[in-house]
């Protein structure tokens, strides 16, 4: 299972394609009528609070309820719920220009294929398999359109910040060269823009497309399903709960331990520049584990909600941003070097865009400083909270 | 005297050229003969033994002497003779290729000038105000040929760092455009070492001229005056030099104060990249006060060493050290940046170029980090062996 997660297969939200596209999701009823706002999308609030309360009663001041399939059951179906309620939202608010359901979405597809995860051995394995492959499928291509909208700002951001302005980054900050920025940062702005929006528009694209295909119809049927009834193994109730958490968790710190967190934790180590200059794609492989431990976090958050914890460790959460932000400002320094390979750019644009890039590299470091941090002060506390 | 040192007059070694050379340092014959390694210069280093061997009696254990002008008169005549030694080794050794004696002569020139200025008071303030000037001219003069070799040296160390090669700096990293260098960064090494060799080359010829000129032989003239017969004032030995050098710790204490510490000690503040891209010259004025500190703090050493302070205390050795790194840095940085607006480069040499500025200004910060941390270390501990 390790060396499965290891690998990102499915499980932690990576997106990944499935050649094998039918099979048991395929084609149910019940779940296109929960899309179209059917019974089961109906019926699912008032089940949900309903399994909130029993999830209060099990675990009062956020502990552990008794291990059982019938909490990851709960869980589950609440999650499922959420998603189509989600799903309704958006189509309602017009598939457009709606960021909060688009981002329930996600957030729900996300719960849903890291617990059909954590806990496989208690669900029908061929089932939960297809479900969450096609889960990290859509929460992969949902989120890229977010993502771009999102690097662009941050290194609008950096650009305005880096020419010393404390003004608040314009919508259109590239559209007015002029102003506090040097000539070569405004153009490494507009050349930023131009690519990021393209890139943000065929997302867009290809998210409607994905919303639309038959391919997502039979993910919500799959998700209906879980709604109504999770596919339990038989053996299923004969298991606790904590024993697949604790592997997560396990799987976490082994793979925390074998960070570089010494180097991190000096500050000014300038070891996520080491490579910025070299032609091949060291950074990437340097920033991997980082990612990898990212990923692996999000999974123990999602299976410590499953258990019941309500009140995840706050330092956890500081760790758990301090590494989004270490994957957003990798991303961000690798648009900007892509961006310095554009064909016949200007001298002063090329060099405005290498500052950026060591920028958010350093951005990088700090990420990686502000993490080691964080998991520090989580040690004692989470060994707490956890049983 | 404080607002006169804050626009580094003279003082603490920085290079100023005064219009009026002539004056009480002009052509005595006792320091020719010095220079000629005359009578003056062969009975010099007896007399420091004995002026260190009295100060070391006169201080055991590294406290301070019995304040008075005696004791400044012995440790500019030491200072003086060293000069002149240095001076003669400096001949000796053929002026082609002598870092070590030039350096010598770089450092006593700047104690000297140091101590003149710290216990003006105590001096023939017109001749000592003279030769200060000149010895600031004299000590600008022999360091510039240093500083461009050693800016040269940092940023293709850094370039080699940032391509992630652990392999020593060749001596002609530029020659090898291949290796693990991409292409933009090889150009940039090329281009930083051809516009470095020719300061350095250019450098190299002013302080040889300057070696041969009349006004470095009026300089040695007044030096080798220093080392016989230190021109104090009749009342001098009326006072004490601990409340000159107090006044010295004062100003560096009150310098320290503005600065912005409390941002400095937070690792990763991005500050000193600020202002990385603008037109302006706003990196100048950010680093101005951390300047200032370090010749301040080079001032408070002299005059310690002038009180026979032995054992400067290590954290404010530091702490030194740090503010020469951030000064050689920020240096690098404008250095890189400058070479960016080369006409025609490429763009991945500007891009490369712009990647190493960046990374130097982090290098700022980060001195600046380093700088205090020294700082608190020696608070307490400077408090207790200073008078």
């Amino acid at each position: 299972m390790c060396r499965r997660c290891s690998s990102t297969r499915g499980g932690a939200g990576v997106a990944q394609r499935n050649p094998d596209r039918g099979g048991p999701l395929g084609g149910g009823s019940a779940g296109r009528e929960a899309l179209s706002g059917g019974a089961g999308g109906r019926e699912a609030p008032g089940a949900r609070a309903a399994g909130l309360e029993a999830l209060g009663a099990g675990a009062p001041g956020g502990g552990v309820p008794s291990g059982g399939a019938e909490d990851l059951a709960r869980y589950l179906r609440a999650q499922a719920t959420d998603f189509l309620r989600a799903l309704r939202r958006h189509r309602e608010s017009g598939v457009e220009d709606a960021p909060a359901p688009a981002m329930a979405l996600r957030r729900t597809a996300r719960r849903i294929s890291g617990t059909l995860h954590t806990f496989r051995p208690l669900l029908d394995a061929s089932w939960s398999d297809e479900l969450r492959t096609e889960l990290a499928w859509l929460s992969g291509t949902l989120a890229r359109e977010h993502a771009y909208a999102e690097r662009l700002e941050r290194l609008l951001t950096a650009l305005q910040r880096l020419a010393g302005s404390t003004a608040p980054v314009p919508a259109q900050a590239s559209a007015s060269p002029t102003g506090q920025l040097t000539v070569g940062a405004a153009k490494a702005g507009a050349l930023l823009d131009r690519q990021l929006t393209l890139a943000r528009t065929r997302a867009h694209s290809t998210a409607l497309q994905a919303l639309g295909s038959s391919r997502f119809h039979a993910v919500a049927d799959g998700v209906a399903v879980l709604a109504s009834d999770v596919p339990l193994r038989k053996d299923a109730s004969a298991h606790r709960l904590a024993p697949f958490a604790a592997d997560v968790e396990a799987r976490l710190t082994d793979a925390v331990r074998a960070l570089p967190l010494v180097r991190a934790g000096h500050p000014y180590n300038a070891e996520a520049l080491v490579h910025g200059l070299s032609s091949d794609t060291a950074p990437e492989s340097q920033d991997a584990p980082w990612h990898q431990v990212r990923l692996l976090l999000r999974l123990h958050r999602y299976a410590q909600e499953a258990l019941g914890v309500r009140d995840f460790d706050p330092h956890l959460v500081a760790a758990s941003h301090a590494l989004d932000r270490h994957r957003d400002a990798a991303e961000a320094a690798a648009a900007a070097s892509s961006a310095a390979r554009t064909p016949r750019i200007a001298p002063a644009t090329a060099y405005a865009l290498g500052v950026l890039h060591a920028d958010q590299r350093h951005e990088v470091e700090a990420s990686r400083f502000a993490f080691k941090g964080a998991w520090q002060r989580a040690g004692s506390a989470s060994a707490v909270s956890l049983s």
